[in-house]
């Protein structure tokens, strides 16, 4: 499969990018590590997303060349489903040549959907392709390779790492990743403003199931109070599911247009993606997420606890 | 050196291992993946620290047959100089046989002293010294590895990882380490308590020098009110330095016998080892520690900001 998608991507010439809605480190750093290989060949490269780039990825994209053009081709990287589109799912639904993925829930939406879930992050699967497509990685390449093995596995925290994640890892630094500024970044930086509204998230944590549900929830209103973005809360999610005898962590957002977003975490053997897909929405074993289209933060606390319940139940835990 | 440091190991035969006071999951892992290597060529081994292990490193000595004899050699794993044996110096100072550290701080205490700066985990040294000793690495082995590495670099976020910590990491996984279950216990878990003393040491960080020093205190009170132990505590040492614009992060915990210990946490230029020097402290260029011995915090937070402004002054920042 990655040799036929490698002689796809050849035989093409003009090659539109697209990133998922709420772009993450993943989505950034294999599209910005697949148009740099592109550009190396000869391609003319741009770029989609329906959201706008937090400013700390701007170094993913530092002296890529964007070509105005109709592309023949659009290829999506790390895109699980065409609903994750956001915004621009119907400029391109029915119009994607090529997935590139690593979700286990991956839903076929492309001509081609090249899917390969035992890769921890969508970035691993680049750096195998670009390796298949005899592009050399340079420096530029490697720092974006390497930001989306870390973001996606919390820094090789998480259990979806493998063995080819520390290779990969090891090898970008070989060729000059700068990994102390991007772990940095990405996992070290907060403000005056979001230390505070840290403590104000970790304060908002209860406790449901004899504490086998452990629930952060940040409303609008807090958001507003303290300047955060809905950027900065990323790394909140992690938290409930952190605290001993928990097994489900929920981070419940109220999102700027109304309703919620669920973000749900949990330890094995249960699993995440089982649980948002229950309320529609889905994601990986350890980390997935839902939305939840009620207004009131304590209808929407219900219905992910009873979604959390009753796959629970359906479990025997 | 190492081939030396090899052979001086398989001539001895009765070897006592020594851990640094207040013991971490490098200079445990480190001891527990030596004895377990020196078991396996047929050596007796001991192990000897002056503070009790914390449960949570238990799974590091699980099944080490550790001898009941006279010690013919004694091994200091992780240990920078000859203080941080802690209570054990008496017994053991000028009766070292050969120290195996990693910190450029190494204050020579031994009859052969191998040190090896590069390498961010003392692990990585006790990982090439049993690959020239020709030992083969075991799962046990591997999980002890595993630790030493993850635990000295922040789980590879830290600026001291190279690709040799990333390259030893994916061989231990490899291996059959548990590095899910060992991450998660490292740096993912805390109880009711823990999250409840975070919200509050968060809380009692204080700015200085135009918010380039950030220090977070936790007394003894505070410590007693909630529960925690000194254990837990490590966690927090990171999170002043982690605030935009601090240059300097400082953690001051009152210490159970009376007065304080800083834990300095620096950006790179600046040194927390220097800064931590002139109170007679020391560690490593972006994390070390001292002892100020005032029972009031606020003569204790005078001094260690003194010695911050001070080196600041000195290196014009």
């Amino acid at each position: 499969m990655i040799s036929k998608v490698s002689e796809l991507l050849k035989s093409w010439e003009n090659i539109l990018v697209l990133s998922h809605a709420s772009p993450d480190g993943d989505t950034l750093g294999s599209a910005c590590a697949l148009m740099r290989g592109l550009i190396k060949i000869g391609k003319n490269v741009s770029f989609k997303c329906s959201d706008s780039i937090a400013p700390k990825f701007a170094y993913l994209f530092e002296g890529i060349k964007l070509g105005e053009f109709e592309p023949d081709k659009v290829v999506a990287v790390d895109v699980a489903s065409i609903s994750l589109l956001g915004d621009i799912r119907e400029e391109f639904e029915g119009k994607i040549d090529l997935a590139i993925d690593h979700h286990a829930s991956h839903i076929n939406y492309a001509e081609v959907d090249f899917v390969d879930s035992k890769s921890a992050a969508n970035a691993e699967i680049i750096y195998n392709l670009l390796k298949e497509m005899g592009i050399e990685i340079d420096k530029k390449m490697a720092d974006c390779i390497y930001t989306g093995t870390a973001t996606d596995t919390g820094c090789f925290r998480y259990r979806n790492v493998t063995s080819q994640t520390h290779r990969i890892a090891a090898e970008m630094l070989d060729l000059g990743a700068d990994f102390g500024d991007i772990n940095q970044i990405m996992f070290e930086t907060k403000t005056k403003e979001q230390n505070a509204a840290e403590i104000l998230a970790l304060s908002s944590i209860e406790y449901f199931l004899d504490g086998k549900i452990a629930m952060l929830s940040i409303t609008r209103d807090l958001m507003e109070r303290t300047g955060i973005t809905d950027e900065d809360l990323d790394v909140f999610a992690s938290k409930p599911r952190q605290i001993a005898g928990v097994v489900v962590g929920v981070t419940l957002k109220e999102k700027p247009e109304g309703g919620f977003k669920a973000s749900v975490r949990t330890n094995a053997p249960v699993n995440a993606s089982e649980i948002c897909q229950k309320l529609g929405g889905g994601g990986h074993m350890g980390a997935a997420g839902c939305v939840i289209k009620d207004d009131n933060i304590e209808d929407a606390k219900k219905k992910i606890l009873g979604a959390c319940e009753e796959y629970l139940a359906e479990i025997n835990r």
